[in-house]
C-alpha cells in the first residue's frame, strides 16, 4: 500500500507528539516534511525522527503538489488562516481544537474548506477514546433504549496559569470544550446551556474573569438531559469519566488507573490513583484520530469530527459564558444560527 | 435501662416497617400501642408483633400521659395536624417527611412545636445510612479541603402511575426531596436551583404535568456547586449513589449490589444488580434514625433531622418546579424568606 | 401457619445468636425453651426475649413431648452425646460443627441419628451465604463447563489464644474445616489433601503444635483441583473469597466491604476495609440456615447440611494434620474408609 | 548520549517484538543488525523498520567488533549455544526464557558467559509489569510485614497443539515457569514444590503427557507458602493476577481489563473482558527490560534477571514434573544443588 504524504506544522507539545505518532505508529503515513515558525524546534523533531524537509514558513509546504495533507498544530489564534490557505492550497487538513476563539474567523476557514472540496477534521481526540467510543457505539445502537441523562466527568490536576487562562479563552471554550464536544458526541444536537462558575480552588484566575470550578447542564434536541462538571484542580490525578443513562440501562466509562494493584492494611483498601496527565490516560487516541482521518482521506469519507462539530464546540462554550454572565439558561441559537 | 414507650400512628407500609423496628432492633423502645384509621391493618401489625393496644383514633394516645413520643407515618396530607395534636399534647415526634405539601401547613406545625417546646424529628433516612454519613463527615471534618462539587444520582426502579403522582406532589416533591435534603446534609445551606425536566419513559406522567427525568443544579452559600440526577426508571435496579468532589480530594458513595459475585464469560465479567426497592438499600437507616431520636429525647439534644429542615427540603420542592417552568434559575428566597 | 416449637441447648456466643434469631427473625419457629449448664447466662438470653421456660439439664426438654426440635450450641466435645441423647428422645436436631473432634464420637452420634430416623443438620452457614450459594447453583447449573480449579480464601483478622488453640483442635480442624465443607459444596467430593503450615505472625501458637498460616491443596473425585489459603492475621479483617473457575467460565465471590465509599487523595484512591468479625460478615446465614432445618422437617427433607457432611470435614481435617506432619498428600481413605 | 549497537538474532515472533521496540521505543538503542536462519524472515523486518545490515548466521555478527549487545530470540533448543558462542565472542547477551530445556546446556552457556565475564540478561519480562513490580516494591520494603502467602493465578485463552505441547517441555517447564520465576521475584528462594494437574479441557495433551490444569504449591526459604494455579483454557481471555498476602497486609494486583466500561441492563452489571493476548496484557513489559538490560551495560550494574535465575526455572520445572509424577513434594536440591 502507499503511504500518504502528510507534513506537520507546529512541531510543539502536541505537534512533536503526532510526528511521533506518524513516524512510529502509522505505518499509513509517511511523514515528509515539519515546519515550524521557530526553526529550531522543528530541526529538533526532525533529528529525533530522521526526517528530511524542515521549513519555517508552511507556505512552502502548501505549494508542494507532493504533500496531500498537512496536520495543523500551531498556537490557536494562528488555526484560521493556516487552515484557510491549506484549503486554498488544496490540501487536506487536520486541525487541532479549536478551530478559532471567535466565530468570524471559523466561517472564513470553513468557506474556504468547502469552496476547495478539501477534507477538514478537527481535533477532538477523545472521541477516539476506546471507552467512550464503546459507550457511544453502544448507546447509538438502542440496544438500552434511549438516552434520558448524559453526565460527564472532567477534571484536571492543577490549575493553570493567569496567562494561560487568558489567552485560553476562559475554563468554557478551553476546557469544558472537550466535553461539549462529547456530548454531541454521545447523544445529539444540544440546544441549550446553563452554565454555573465558582472560583473555589485558584483565586488567581478571579482577576482574569474565569472560573475554576464549573457545571453546566444541556437540553438535547431529543429531550435528553446533561450535565458536565469540571474542576481544574483534582488533587488525585486527571478525571475522566462519563454515563449515558437510558431508558433500558445505564453505560459507564469509569475513570482509569495507573495500575491495579489494591493494598489492604489497617487503614483500608487503597488501589492506584488515575495517571496524572492528559498524555497519559489518552495515548491512543491520537494516534486513532490521525489514522481515521488517512482512512477518509483514501476512502473519501467525510472525517468523523468536521468543521461543523468544531463551530459547535466554540458556540457552546459562548453559550455557556453567556449563561454563567447573565445567570439564565441561553439557546445556541442565540449564539449562533446555522444558516 | 428503662425504654423509653412510643406509639406509633399510621402503620401502613412505612409504619409497620417502623413497627418491626421498634419491636425487634430497638431494645431502648417500648412500642406500647399502634393506631390507624383503618383498624384492621393496626391490628394486623400489632397481632404480628404482640402489641397490646390497638386505637383508631390518635387522639386517644394523645392523651396518655404514659406515651410520652409518637412516630407519625399516616398519609401525608394528614402530617400537618397530626404532629400539631401532638406537640399540643406534649408528645415528642417523629414524622415522615414530607410534613406537608404546603408551607402554610407546616408553619402550623412547626410553630405548635415550637410554642410546645417538644422534640420534632423528620424521617429523612438518608442521612443515617452509614455511607453517606461518613462521606458527609469526612467533607465535615476539612481533610479532603473545601466541597467544590456535590453530586447525587437518584434513580428509582420504576416509574409510579398517573395517580400516585397527581397525589404526591410530582417528582421534585416526591423524589428529589431526599436529594435536596441529602444536599444540604452534605455540603450545606442552598441558595438557588435551576431544574430541568423531560417525560422519556412514562408518557403518562405527562398529562398530570409531571416529569420523569431531571436534572437540577444547586447553587450552596458557600460558593460549591451541585446537581441532581433523578430518573424514575433504571431498570438495573435502584440507583443511589453521590460524590462531594473537594478542593484536596474527593468522597463517593458508590452503588450497592446485591451481592459481591463476579461471573466471567465469552461476553464479559458479570457483577450483581443493584437492590431493587428501597426497602433492601437501606434497611438499616429506619432503625438508626429512630434510635437517634430516643437518644435525642433521653439526652435532650436537638435531634438531627429538624423540622426546618423538613420545611426547606419542601421549599427547594417548590424553587425546582418554578424554575422548571419558568426555565430560570430560582432562589430559594423567592419562595420562602426565612423569619 | 403453625410455628415449630423449639429449644435452644447451650445459650453462650452462637447460642445466643441463634436465640436471637428465631425470636426475631424466624417467624415459623417457637422458640418455647433455653438451656444452659451456666443457668445464668440461659436466664440472661431468656430475660432479654421473653422466653418462658429456662432449664439447666438438657434432659428435661428431651423429655418434653411438646418440643420436636433442638438447636444445640453447647461446647464442641459436648455435641456427640447431647446429639445422640437427643436422637433417642426423638427430637430432629441442628448442631453448631463440629459435631466432635473424634471420629469415634462422631459415629456413636451418628448411629443415633440413623436409628432414630430423625433430621439432623450441622451449622455450616456458610453454605448459606447468598454470593456463596449463588457462585454454587451456578457451577452447578453447567452453564460455565465443569469446575477446574478450586480457590479459597479465608483469613481471620486476629489469632486466638494458645489456649483456644489446644482445645480447638489446632488450625485445620478449627479454621480450615469450614473450607473443607465450602470445597465440598462447590465442586463435590475430595480424594486427597495436601497440606503445608507455617507459623509466621503468632509464635505462642508454636508451642501448642499448631501453626497460623497454612495453603492446603485438594483432589477432586471428578478430576477438578482446589486449593484453600488461611491466615489467622489479616489486619486489615476478615477476608473470606472464592473462585471456583470452570472449562467455560469463572465464578468468584469477592470479599465485602463494611461500606462503598471510595476517597480519592493525594496518596491514592482508599475503600473501605472488610468486616472485622464473622459475625458482620455472616448475619444472614445465621437465620437461613435454621430457617431450612424448619422447612426440611416440615417438608420432611433431607437437611443440606447432613451427619455426613459434619463428618467429612472432620476426617479433612484429621487428613490434613496428617499430611501437614509426614510431608506428603493424604487420601481421605487413609483417615476413614466410608462403611 | 551514545546510542548503544544492538543485534537481534532471530526475528520471528517475540524476535520482531523486540526489534520494533529497540527501533520506535529504546532510543538509548542502535539496532544496526537482524540475524534470521530463515533469511527472507529477516529481510522482511529489516524492511519494515529500515533496519541496515541482515544475515543468516548469527557468527557474522559474532564476529563484529562495533557490535557489543546481542538479543536472542531464536527457538529455544538453539539459545544454549549462541548464548555460549556470544559469551565467548565478548558480547553481552539478553535471551528469551528458557536459556535450554536440559540444564547441562544451561551449565555451559552459563559457564561460558562467567568466563567470559559478560552481562546475561533472561527474558522474564512479566518482572517489568508495573503492577507486579510495585506490589514486589512494597512487600521488599517491609512496609506490610513479611510475606506469609503468595498466590499467582495465570490462565491462558486457549489450549495449545500437541506438538506445541510436546516441543514446550511441558505446562510446569512452558507455562508455570514463568510463574516460578516471579514467585522468587516476589517473595524470595523456593525450597519444595508440590504439583497437582490434570487434564480437564484440552483432552489431546494428556497423549503427550501433559496436562492443562495445575495447582503447585510452594515452600519458600523464609518460612511463607505459595501457591501457583494455572491453566490452558480461561474462556474469558487472558487472567493473570498475584497476590502476596503479609503479617501487615496484602498487596494484590488484579487482572486488566480492556477498557473500564460498565454496562448495566435488567441481567447485571457487565464489564469488560481481559486483555485476550500477551502482547496485549503485557506490551510495555518487553520495552523496560531491553531498557534495564542496556543501563546495566553502560553503568556495569548485574543485570536484573540472571542466568541463576533463569536456571532456577527451569529447575523448578523439573521439580513440578518429578512431583506431579511422584505424587509428593520434591525439594529443588533433589534436582540440583548449587555449586
Amino acid at each position: 500500500m502507499n503511504r500518504l504524504n502528510i507534513a506537520v506544522i507546529g512541531t510543539g507539545r502536541m505537534g512533536s507528539v503526532h510526528c511521533r505518532n506518524l513516524v512510529r505508529s502509522i505505518p499509513e503515513a509517511n511523514l515528509v516534511a515539519v515546519c515550524d515558525i521557530r526553526l529550531e524546534v522543528a530541526q529538533r523533531v526532525a533529528a529525533e525522527l530522521g526526517i528530511g524537509r524542515v521549513v519555517q514558513d508552511y507556505r512552502e509546504l502548501l505549494a508542494d503538489p507532493d504533500i496531500p495533507a498537512v496536520l495543523i498544530a500551531t498556537s490557536t489564534d494562528t488555526h484560521w488562516f493556516i487552515v484557510r490557505d491549506a484549503a486554498l492550497a488544496g490540501k487536506h487538513i487536520f486541525c487541532e481544537k479549536p478551530l478559532a476563539l471567535d466565530l468570524a474567523s471559523i466561517d472564513v476557514a470553513l468557506a474556504a474548506v468547502e469552496q476547495a472540496g478539501v477534507k477538514l477534521q478537527v481535533g477532538f481526540n477523545r472521541r477516539f477514546d476506546p471507552a467512550f467510543r464503546r459507550v457511544r457505539d453502544l448507546v447509538a445502537s438502542g440496544a438500552i433504549g434511549r438516552p434520558c441523562i448524559l453526565h460527564i466527568v472532567s477534571r484536571d490536576p492543577e490549575p493553570p496559569s493567569v496567562e494561560y487562562a487568558k489567552a485560553s479563552g476562559g475554563m468554557y471554550l478551553d476546557m469544558t470544550i472537550h466535553d461539549f464536544d462529547m456530548a454531541r458526541f454521545q447523544v445529539g444536537e444540544v440546544e441549550e446551556v446553563y452554565a454555573l462558575g465558582s472560583v473555589l480552588v485558584a483565586p488567581w484566575l478571579a482577576e482574569a474573569g474565569d472560573v475554576d470550578t464549573d457545571v453546566v447542564t444541556l437540553r438535547f434536541a431529543n429531550g435528553a438531559l446533561g450535565v458536565i462538571d469540571n474542576s481544574r484542580q483534582a488533587v488525585y490525578g486527571y478525571d475522566q469519566r462519563l454515563e449515558v443513562f437510558c431508558s433500558a440501562g445505564t453505560a459507564r466509562a469509569e475513570n482509569e488507573a495507573v495500575d491495579t494493584v489494591i493494598v489492604g492494611d489497617r487503614t483500608g483498601m487503597h488501589a492506584a490513583l488515575p495517571p496524572r496527565f492528559f498524555m497519559q490516560r489518552y495515548p491512543d487516541t491520537y494516534v486513532n484520530e490521525v489514522r481515521e482521518f488517512i482512512a477518509c482521506i483514501r476512502e473519501d469519507r467525510e472525517p468523523p469530527v468536521t468543521g461543523r462539530d468544531g463551530r459547535l464546540s466554540v458556540v457552546m462554550g459562548y453559550a455557556a459564558w453567556k449563561s454563567y454572565q447573565e445567570n439564565r439558561p441561553v439557546k445556541l441559537s442565540e449564539i449562533w444560527r446555522e444558516t
